[in-house]
């Protein structure tokens, strides 16, 4: 492409930048795409200026996926922002790309970009770093905010604590609507959120909150005491941070403010770092269903040797307890060996069964972390999937009888094939569901109850008991209807 | 216990509610639960001042789940509520409490809880209810709101239009910021929001967003054109409702405007609505990936007879899928009958299999969701998994191995299992992970690629497909290395 076109095109794509990337959301993946392309080919023609035109229109999170793969070339990018936009796509980076960046930095662009940073995010990047590069940064911070992500540090890896920021908007109680907004005014923009303000007596104590609609909807003289909502929720530092987001959601709230065991207001969560939480718990639960141990990176971050740790575990054990399995199948060798053609079902048998206690544990499962269902309903679920079970359990055993008769009896002519193994089959089937139901929905309420995580508690786990289970089940029907 | 004790117990309980409940998060449930008793006991003993005192304090959230558990008493409760409170404990109750409720209220009382609700979650309320109840509603709201309600009852279920409310704060681009916060001020209480302005022209076409933050921040004589934000994303009123909550959680905002074809501002979706969303998406991503059709009703709410509807088809499908390994099975018939003992490993193998390919899958549908993998990732991820199954496939024969040797060769002292038998199981369990993981990791990509959903894809149909694969596979060792 001549270079007078390339220019007029790259004009064009710059000036519609905004529209062409964000009208349609279903779209967006694409067009970042494309537009990653470009970015590209201007960084090989070093035309720096229209690279910052074209990126200070996009969000800072696409900005910094776009980032993401550029690896070294992201240091010359990065410098193209102005400072605030700066800020917002570091914090949005990946933690191997951040710390890239500030191996770059000269120790005045590093103290530029933590400036403009919110403390919580601060504390979520030293959080990642490694030793020498936490020291760089906790040098270059002000005194003042060295002293927070110090005291933040300290809370435990999974505390409310270590998700809270200490930048709230803190009032007074015998102050007036017109000084509280003059505060607010002079103090809100190093605020993480100003939507919300706290009151404190003079202990720091927390005796209120207020929401920025009341304050603007007050008369300019009120009092803030009488204005407040002196009935608030507040959570502990040391609250599991999981808790704490279900609130948030919960209650629809956006922030929530912490309190040490003393009462006293130490810092604020807010709606958007709770939402992570509750993405990265549902990304854990998946997991831990999967037989998986959680990891905290995304996929293709994870290294091989990672992944392989994170898996093996749960398999090996797994494994080894299919012994048991092994144990029945070899005890039951002759009845076996007198009628062959039992093995050919044991998969189907085993296959049903593991589903349908996955159906029950998962639906379980994901009913506990809701909260839909609690202990003292124990007695009604393992009710109701008792009927469930009976209901499909009987629905599968006739479609398997009618299977067995035509396409094993009939059309494939195996005269293994009796009705009375068939029958052998069927009555199993039953059995197992009904088994693997109960096993799969009561489990995982125990499990809560003596305070194991339900979720690991899961398919794999509950599939190894129902194998088991199946395979007696069906010897027992075998011997029984089959006299072997 | 005699009245005069009773009476200073409750006036203990009352005075403390509020700290007693809410002090430490998790233990919420316990609290409430005992609280739940003594208004039982109130309302026995018909002390409704004391109840009224009791409940206010509350929160919404906790009142409605009080509530869901005390059926036909609850229209006498919800009338000592203070008319806000009462709307908002309305809007959290389940549906069936909501008809209940609303067939117990005069018109002029329905008419009151109406004026109070938001327009978003009338509507909500609307969708769940039946005709003859909706028309009850529609009759008893304004005009206006009437209009807006029929106006969003007309989205498709799961688009954005469907989960939007009409109540935003909209300004001109030629207000001062005193004109705005007047406006704010007079208009505010009746918004869903006052967090975030929008700003049209008389076309009602959005040209700007502006956050409550800036807007005070900024000088009264400020004109809002001046200080708006002109590059804003919107979604469209036909987006996929998870599309935009997603949108909403990934660039951090509390609301998003919502615009139709011709980009008029139409509406706005705010967090709170997006983070329900969210909740539902994911526990239809559980529901599939166990096997199950999505519902979308509490457990414990939705009949026998629904729960049977939604978890048997694919159990029948995958049971008649199984029908495979049984062909398999009956297939190398002569081959298990010449070693009996071989039989005993196929519920390890094919659990082993299972397992491996659901940990493959899961960690890509997820990771598929999240958006952390793309279709162009392919090779990236089979390469990956790849690599991952032969290191887990190498330690999980070799444990086995070692297990086979010493448990069942030297302990059981079994005199089928020779080390040849055991190098046949080894070798199998090696190319099940790997063939496992492969399927389990590329299945997810491929479906999503062709616009299937992934979740559908995962554990028991990649369980069903590797189960096959691994019988084929062992057969295949076994006539190779035992000769049979």
């Amino acid at each position: 492409m001549d270079e007078n076109k390339f220019e007029e095109m790259i004009e064009e794509v710059i000036e519609d930048v905004y529209e062409d990337v964000y009208d349609d959301m279903e779209a967006v993946e694409e067009r970042l795409d494309e537009l990653s392309e470009t970015v590209e080919e201007l960084l090989t023609r070093k035309q720096y200026a229209a690279l910052r035109d074209l990126l200070m229109p996009l969000e800072a999170a696409d900005i910094a996926a776009m980032f993401n793969d550029l690896d070294e070339r992201v240091p010359v990018l990065f410098r193209l922002l102005p400072k605030e936009l700066a800020a917002e796509v570091f914090v949005e980076l990946e933690s191997d790309q951040q710390e890239l960046l500030i191996h770059g930095f000269s120790n005045a662009e590093l103290k530029e970009v933590l400036d403009e940073l919110y403390l919580d995010d601060t504390v979520d990047i030293v959080e990642e770093m490694p030793a020498n590069v936490v020291r760089r940064i906790l040098t270059q911070s002000d005194p003042e905010i060295r002293k927070s992500i110090n005291e933040i540090l300290k809370y435990p890896e999974d505390s409310t604590g270590s998700i809270m920021t200490t930048e709230f908007v803190d009032l007074k109680e015998n102050m007036t609507v017109e000084d509280a907004l003059k505060r607010i005014r002079r103090t809100g923009p190093d605020k993480e959120t100003i939507n919300i303000s706290f009151v404190m007596d003079d202990q720091r104590h927390l005796i209120g909150v207020l929401g920025i609609r009341t304050l603007l909807l007050a008369e300019d003289d009120d009092i803030i005491g009488d204005i407040m909502e002196r009935n608030f929720i507040a959570v502990q530092t040391l609250d599991d941070q999981e808790t704490t987001a279900q609130a948030l959601s919960k209650y629809d709230f956006l922030a929530l403010p912490v309190v040490d065991t003393e009462n006293r207001l130490v810092g604020i969560v807010t709606i958007d770092d709770a939402i992570d939480v509750l993405e990265e718990e549902t990304t854990e639960d998946f997991e831990k269903m999967a037989a998986m141990l959680p990891s905290d990176k995304p996929y293709l971050k994870t290294s091989v040797w990672e992944t392989w740790k994170a898996r093996t575990p749960w398999l090996l054990m797994l494994m080894l307890s299919a012994t048991f399995t092994g144990i029945i199948l070899t005890h039951f060798e002759s009845a076996l060996a007198a009628c062959g053609i039992l093995t050919a079902f044991i998969p189907m048998l085993s296959g049903t069964g593991g589903n349908s206690g996955t159906q029950a544990s998962t639906a379980i499962i994901r009913a506990l972390s809701l909260d839909e269902v609690r202990f003292s309903d124990l007695l009604q679920v393992i009710w109701k999937e008792f009927r469930v079970s009976i209901c499909c359990g009987i629905c599968l055993a006739v479609a398997n009888f009618v299977k067995m008769m035509v396409v094993d009896c009939w059309l494939m002519n195996n005269p293994a094939v009796t009705p009375l193994v068939a029958l052998v089959v069927c009555a199993t089937l039953v059995g197992t569901v009904v088994c693997a139901k109960l096993v799969g929905c009561s489990l995982p309420i125990l499990a809560e109850k003596i305070g194991f995580d339900p979720a690991v508690m899961a398919s794999p786990f509950i599939t190894t008991i129902v194998d088991a289970l199946s395979l007696l089940i069906y010897f027992r029907f075998a011997t029984l209807l089959l006299g072997i």
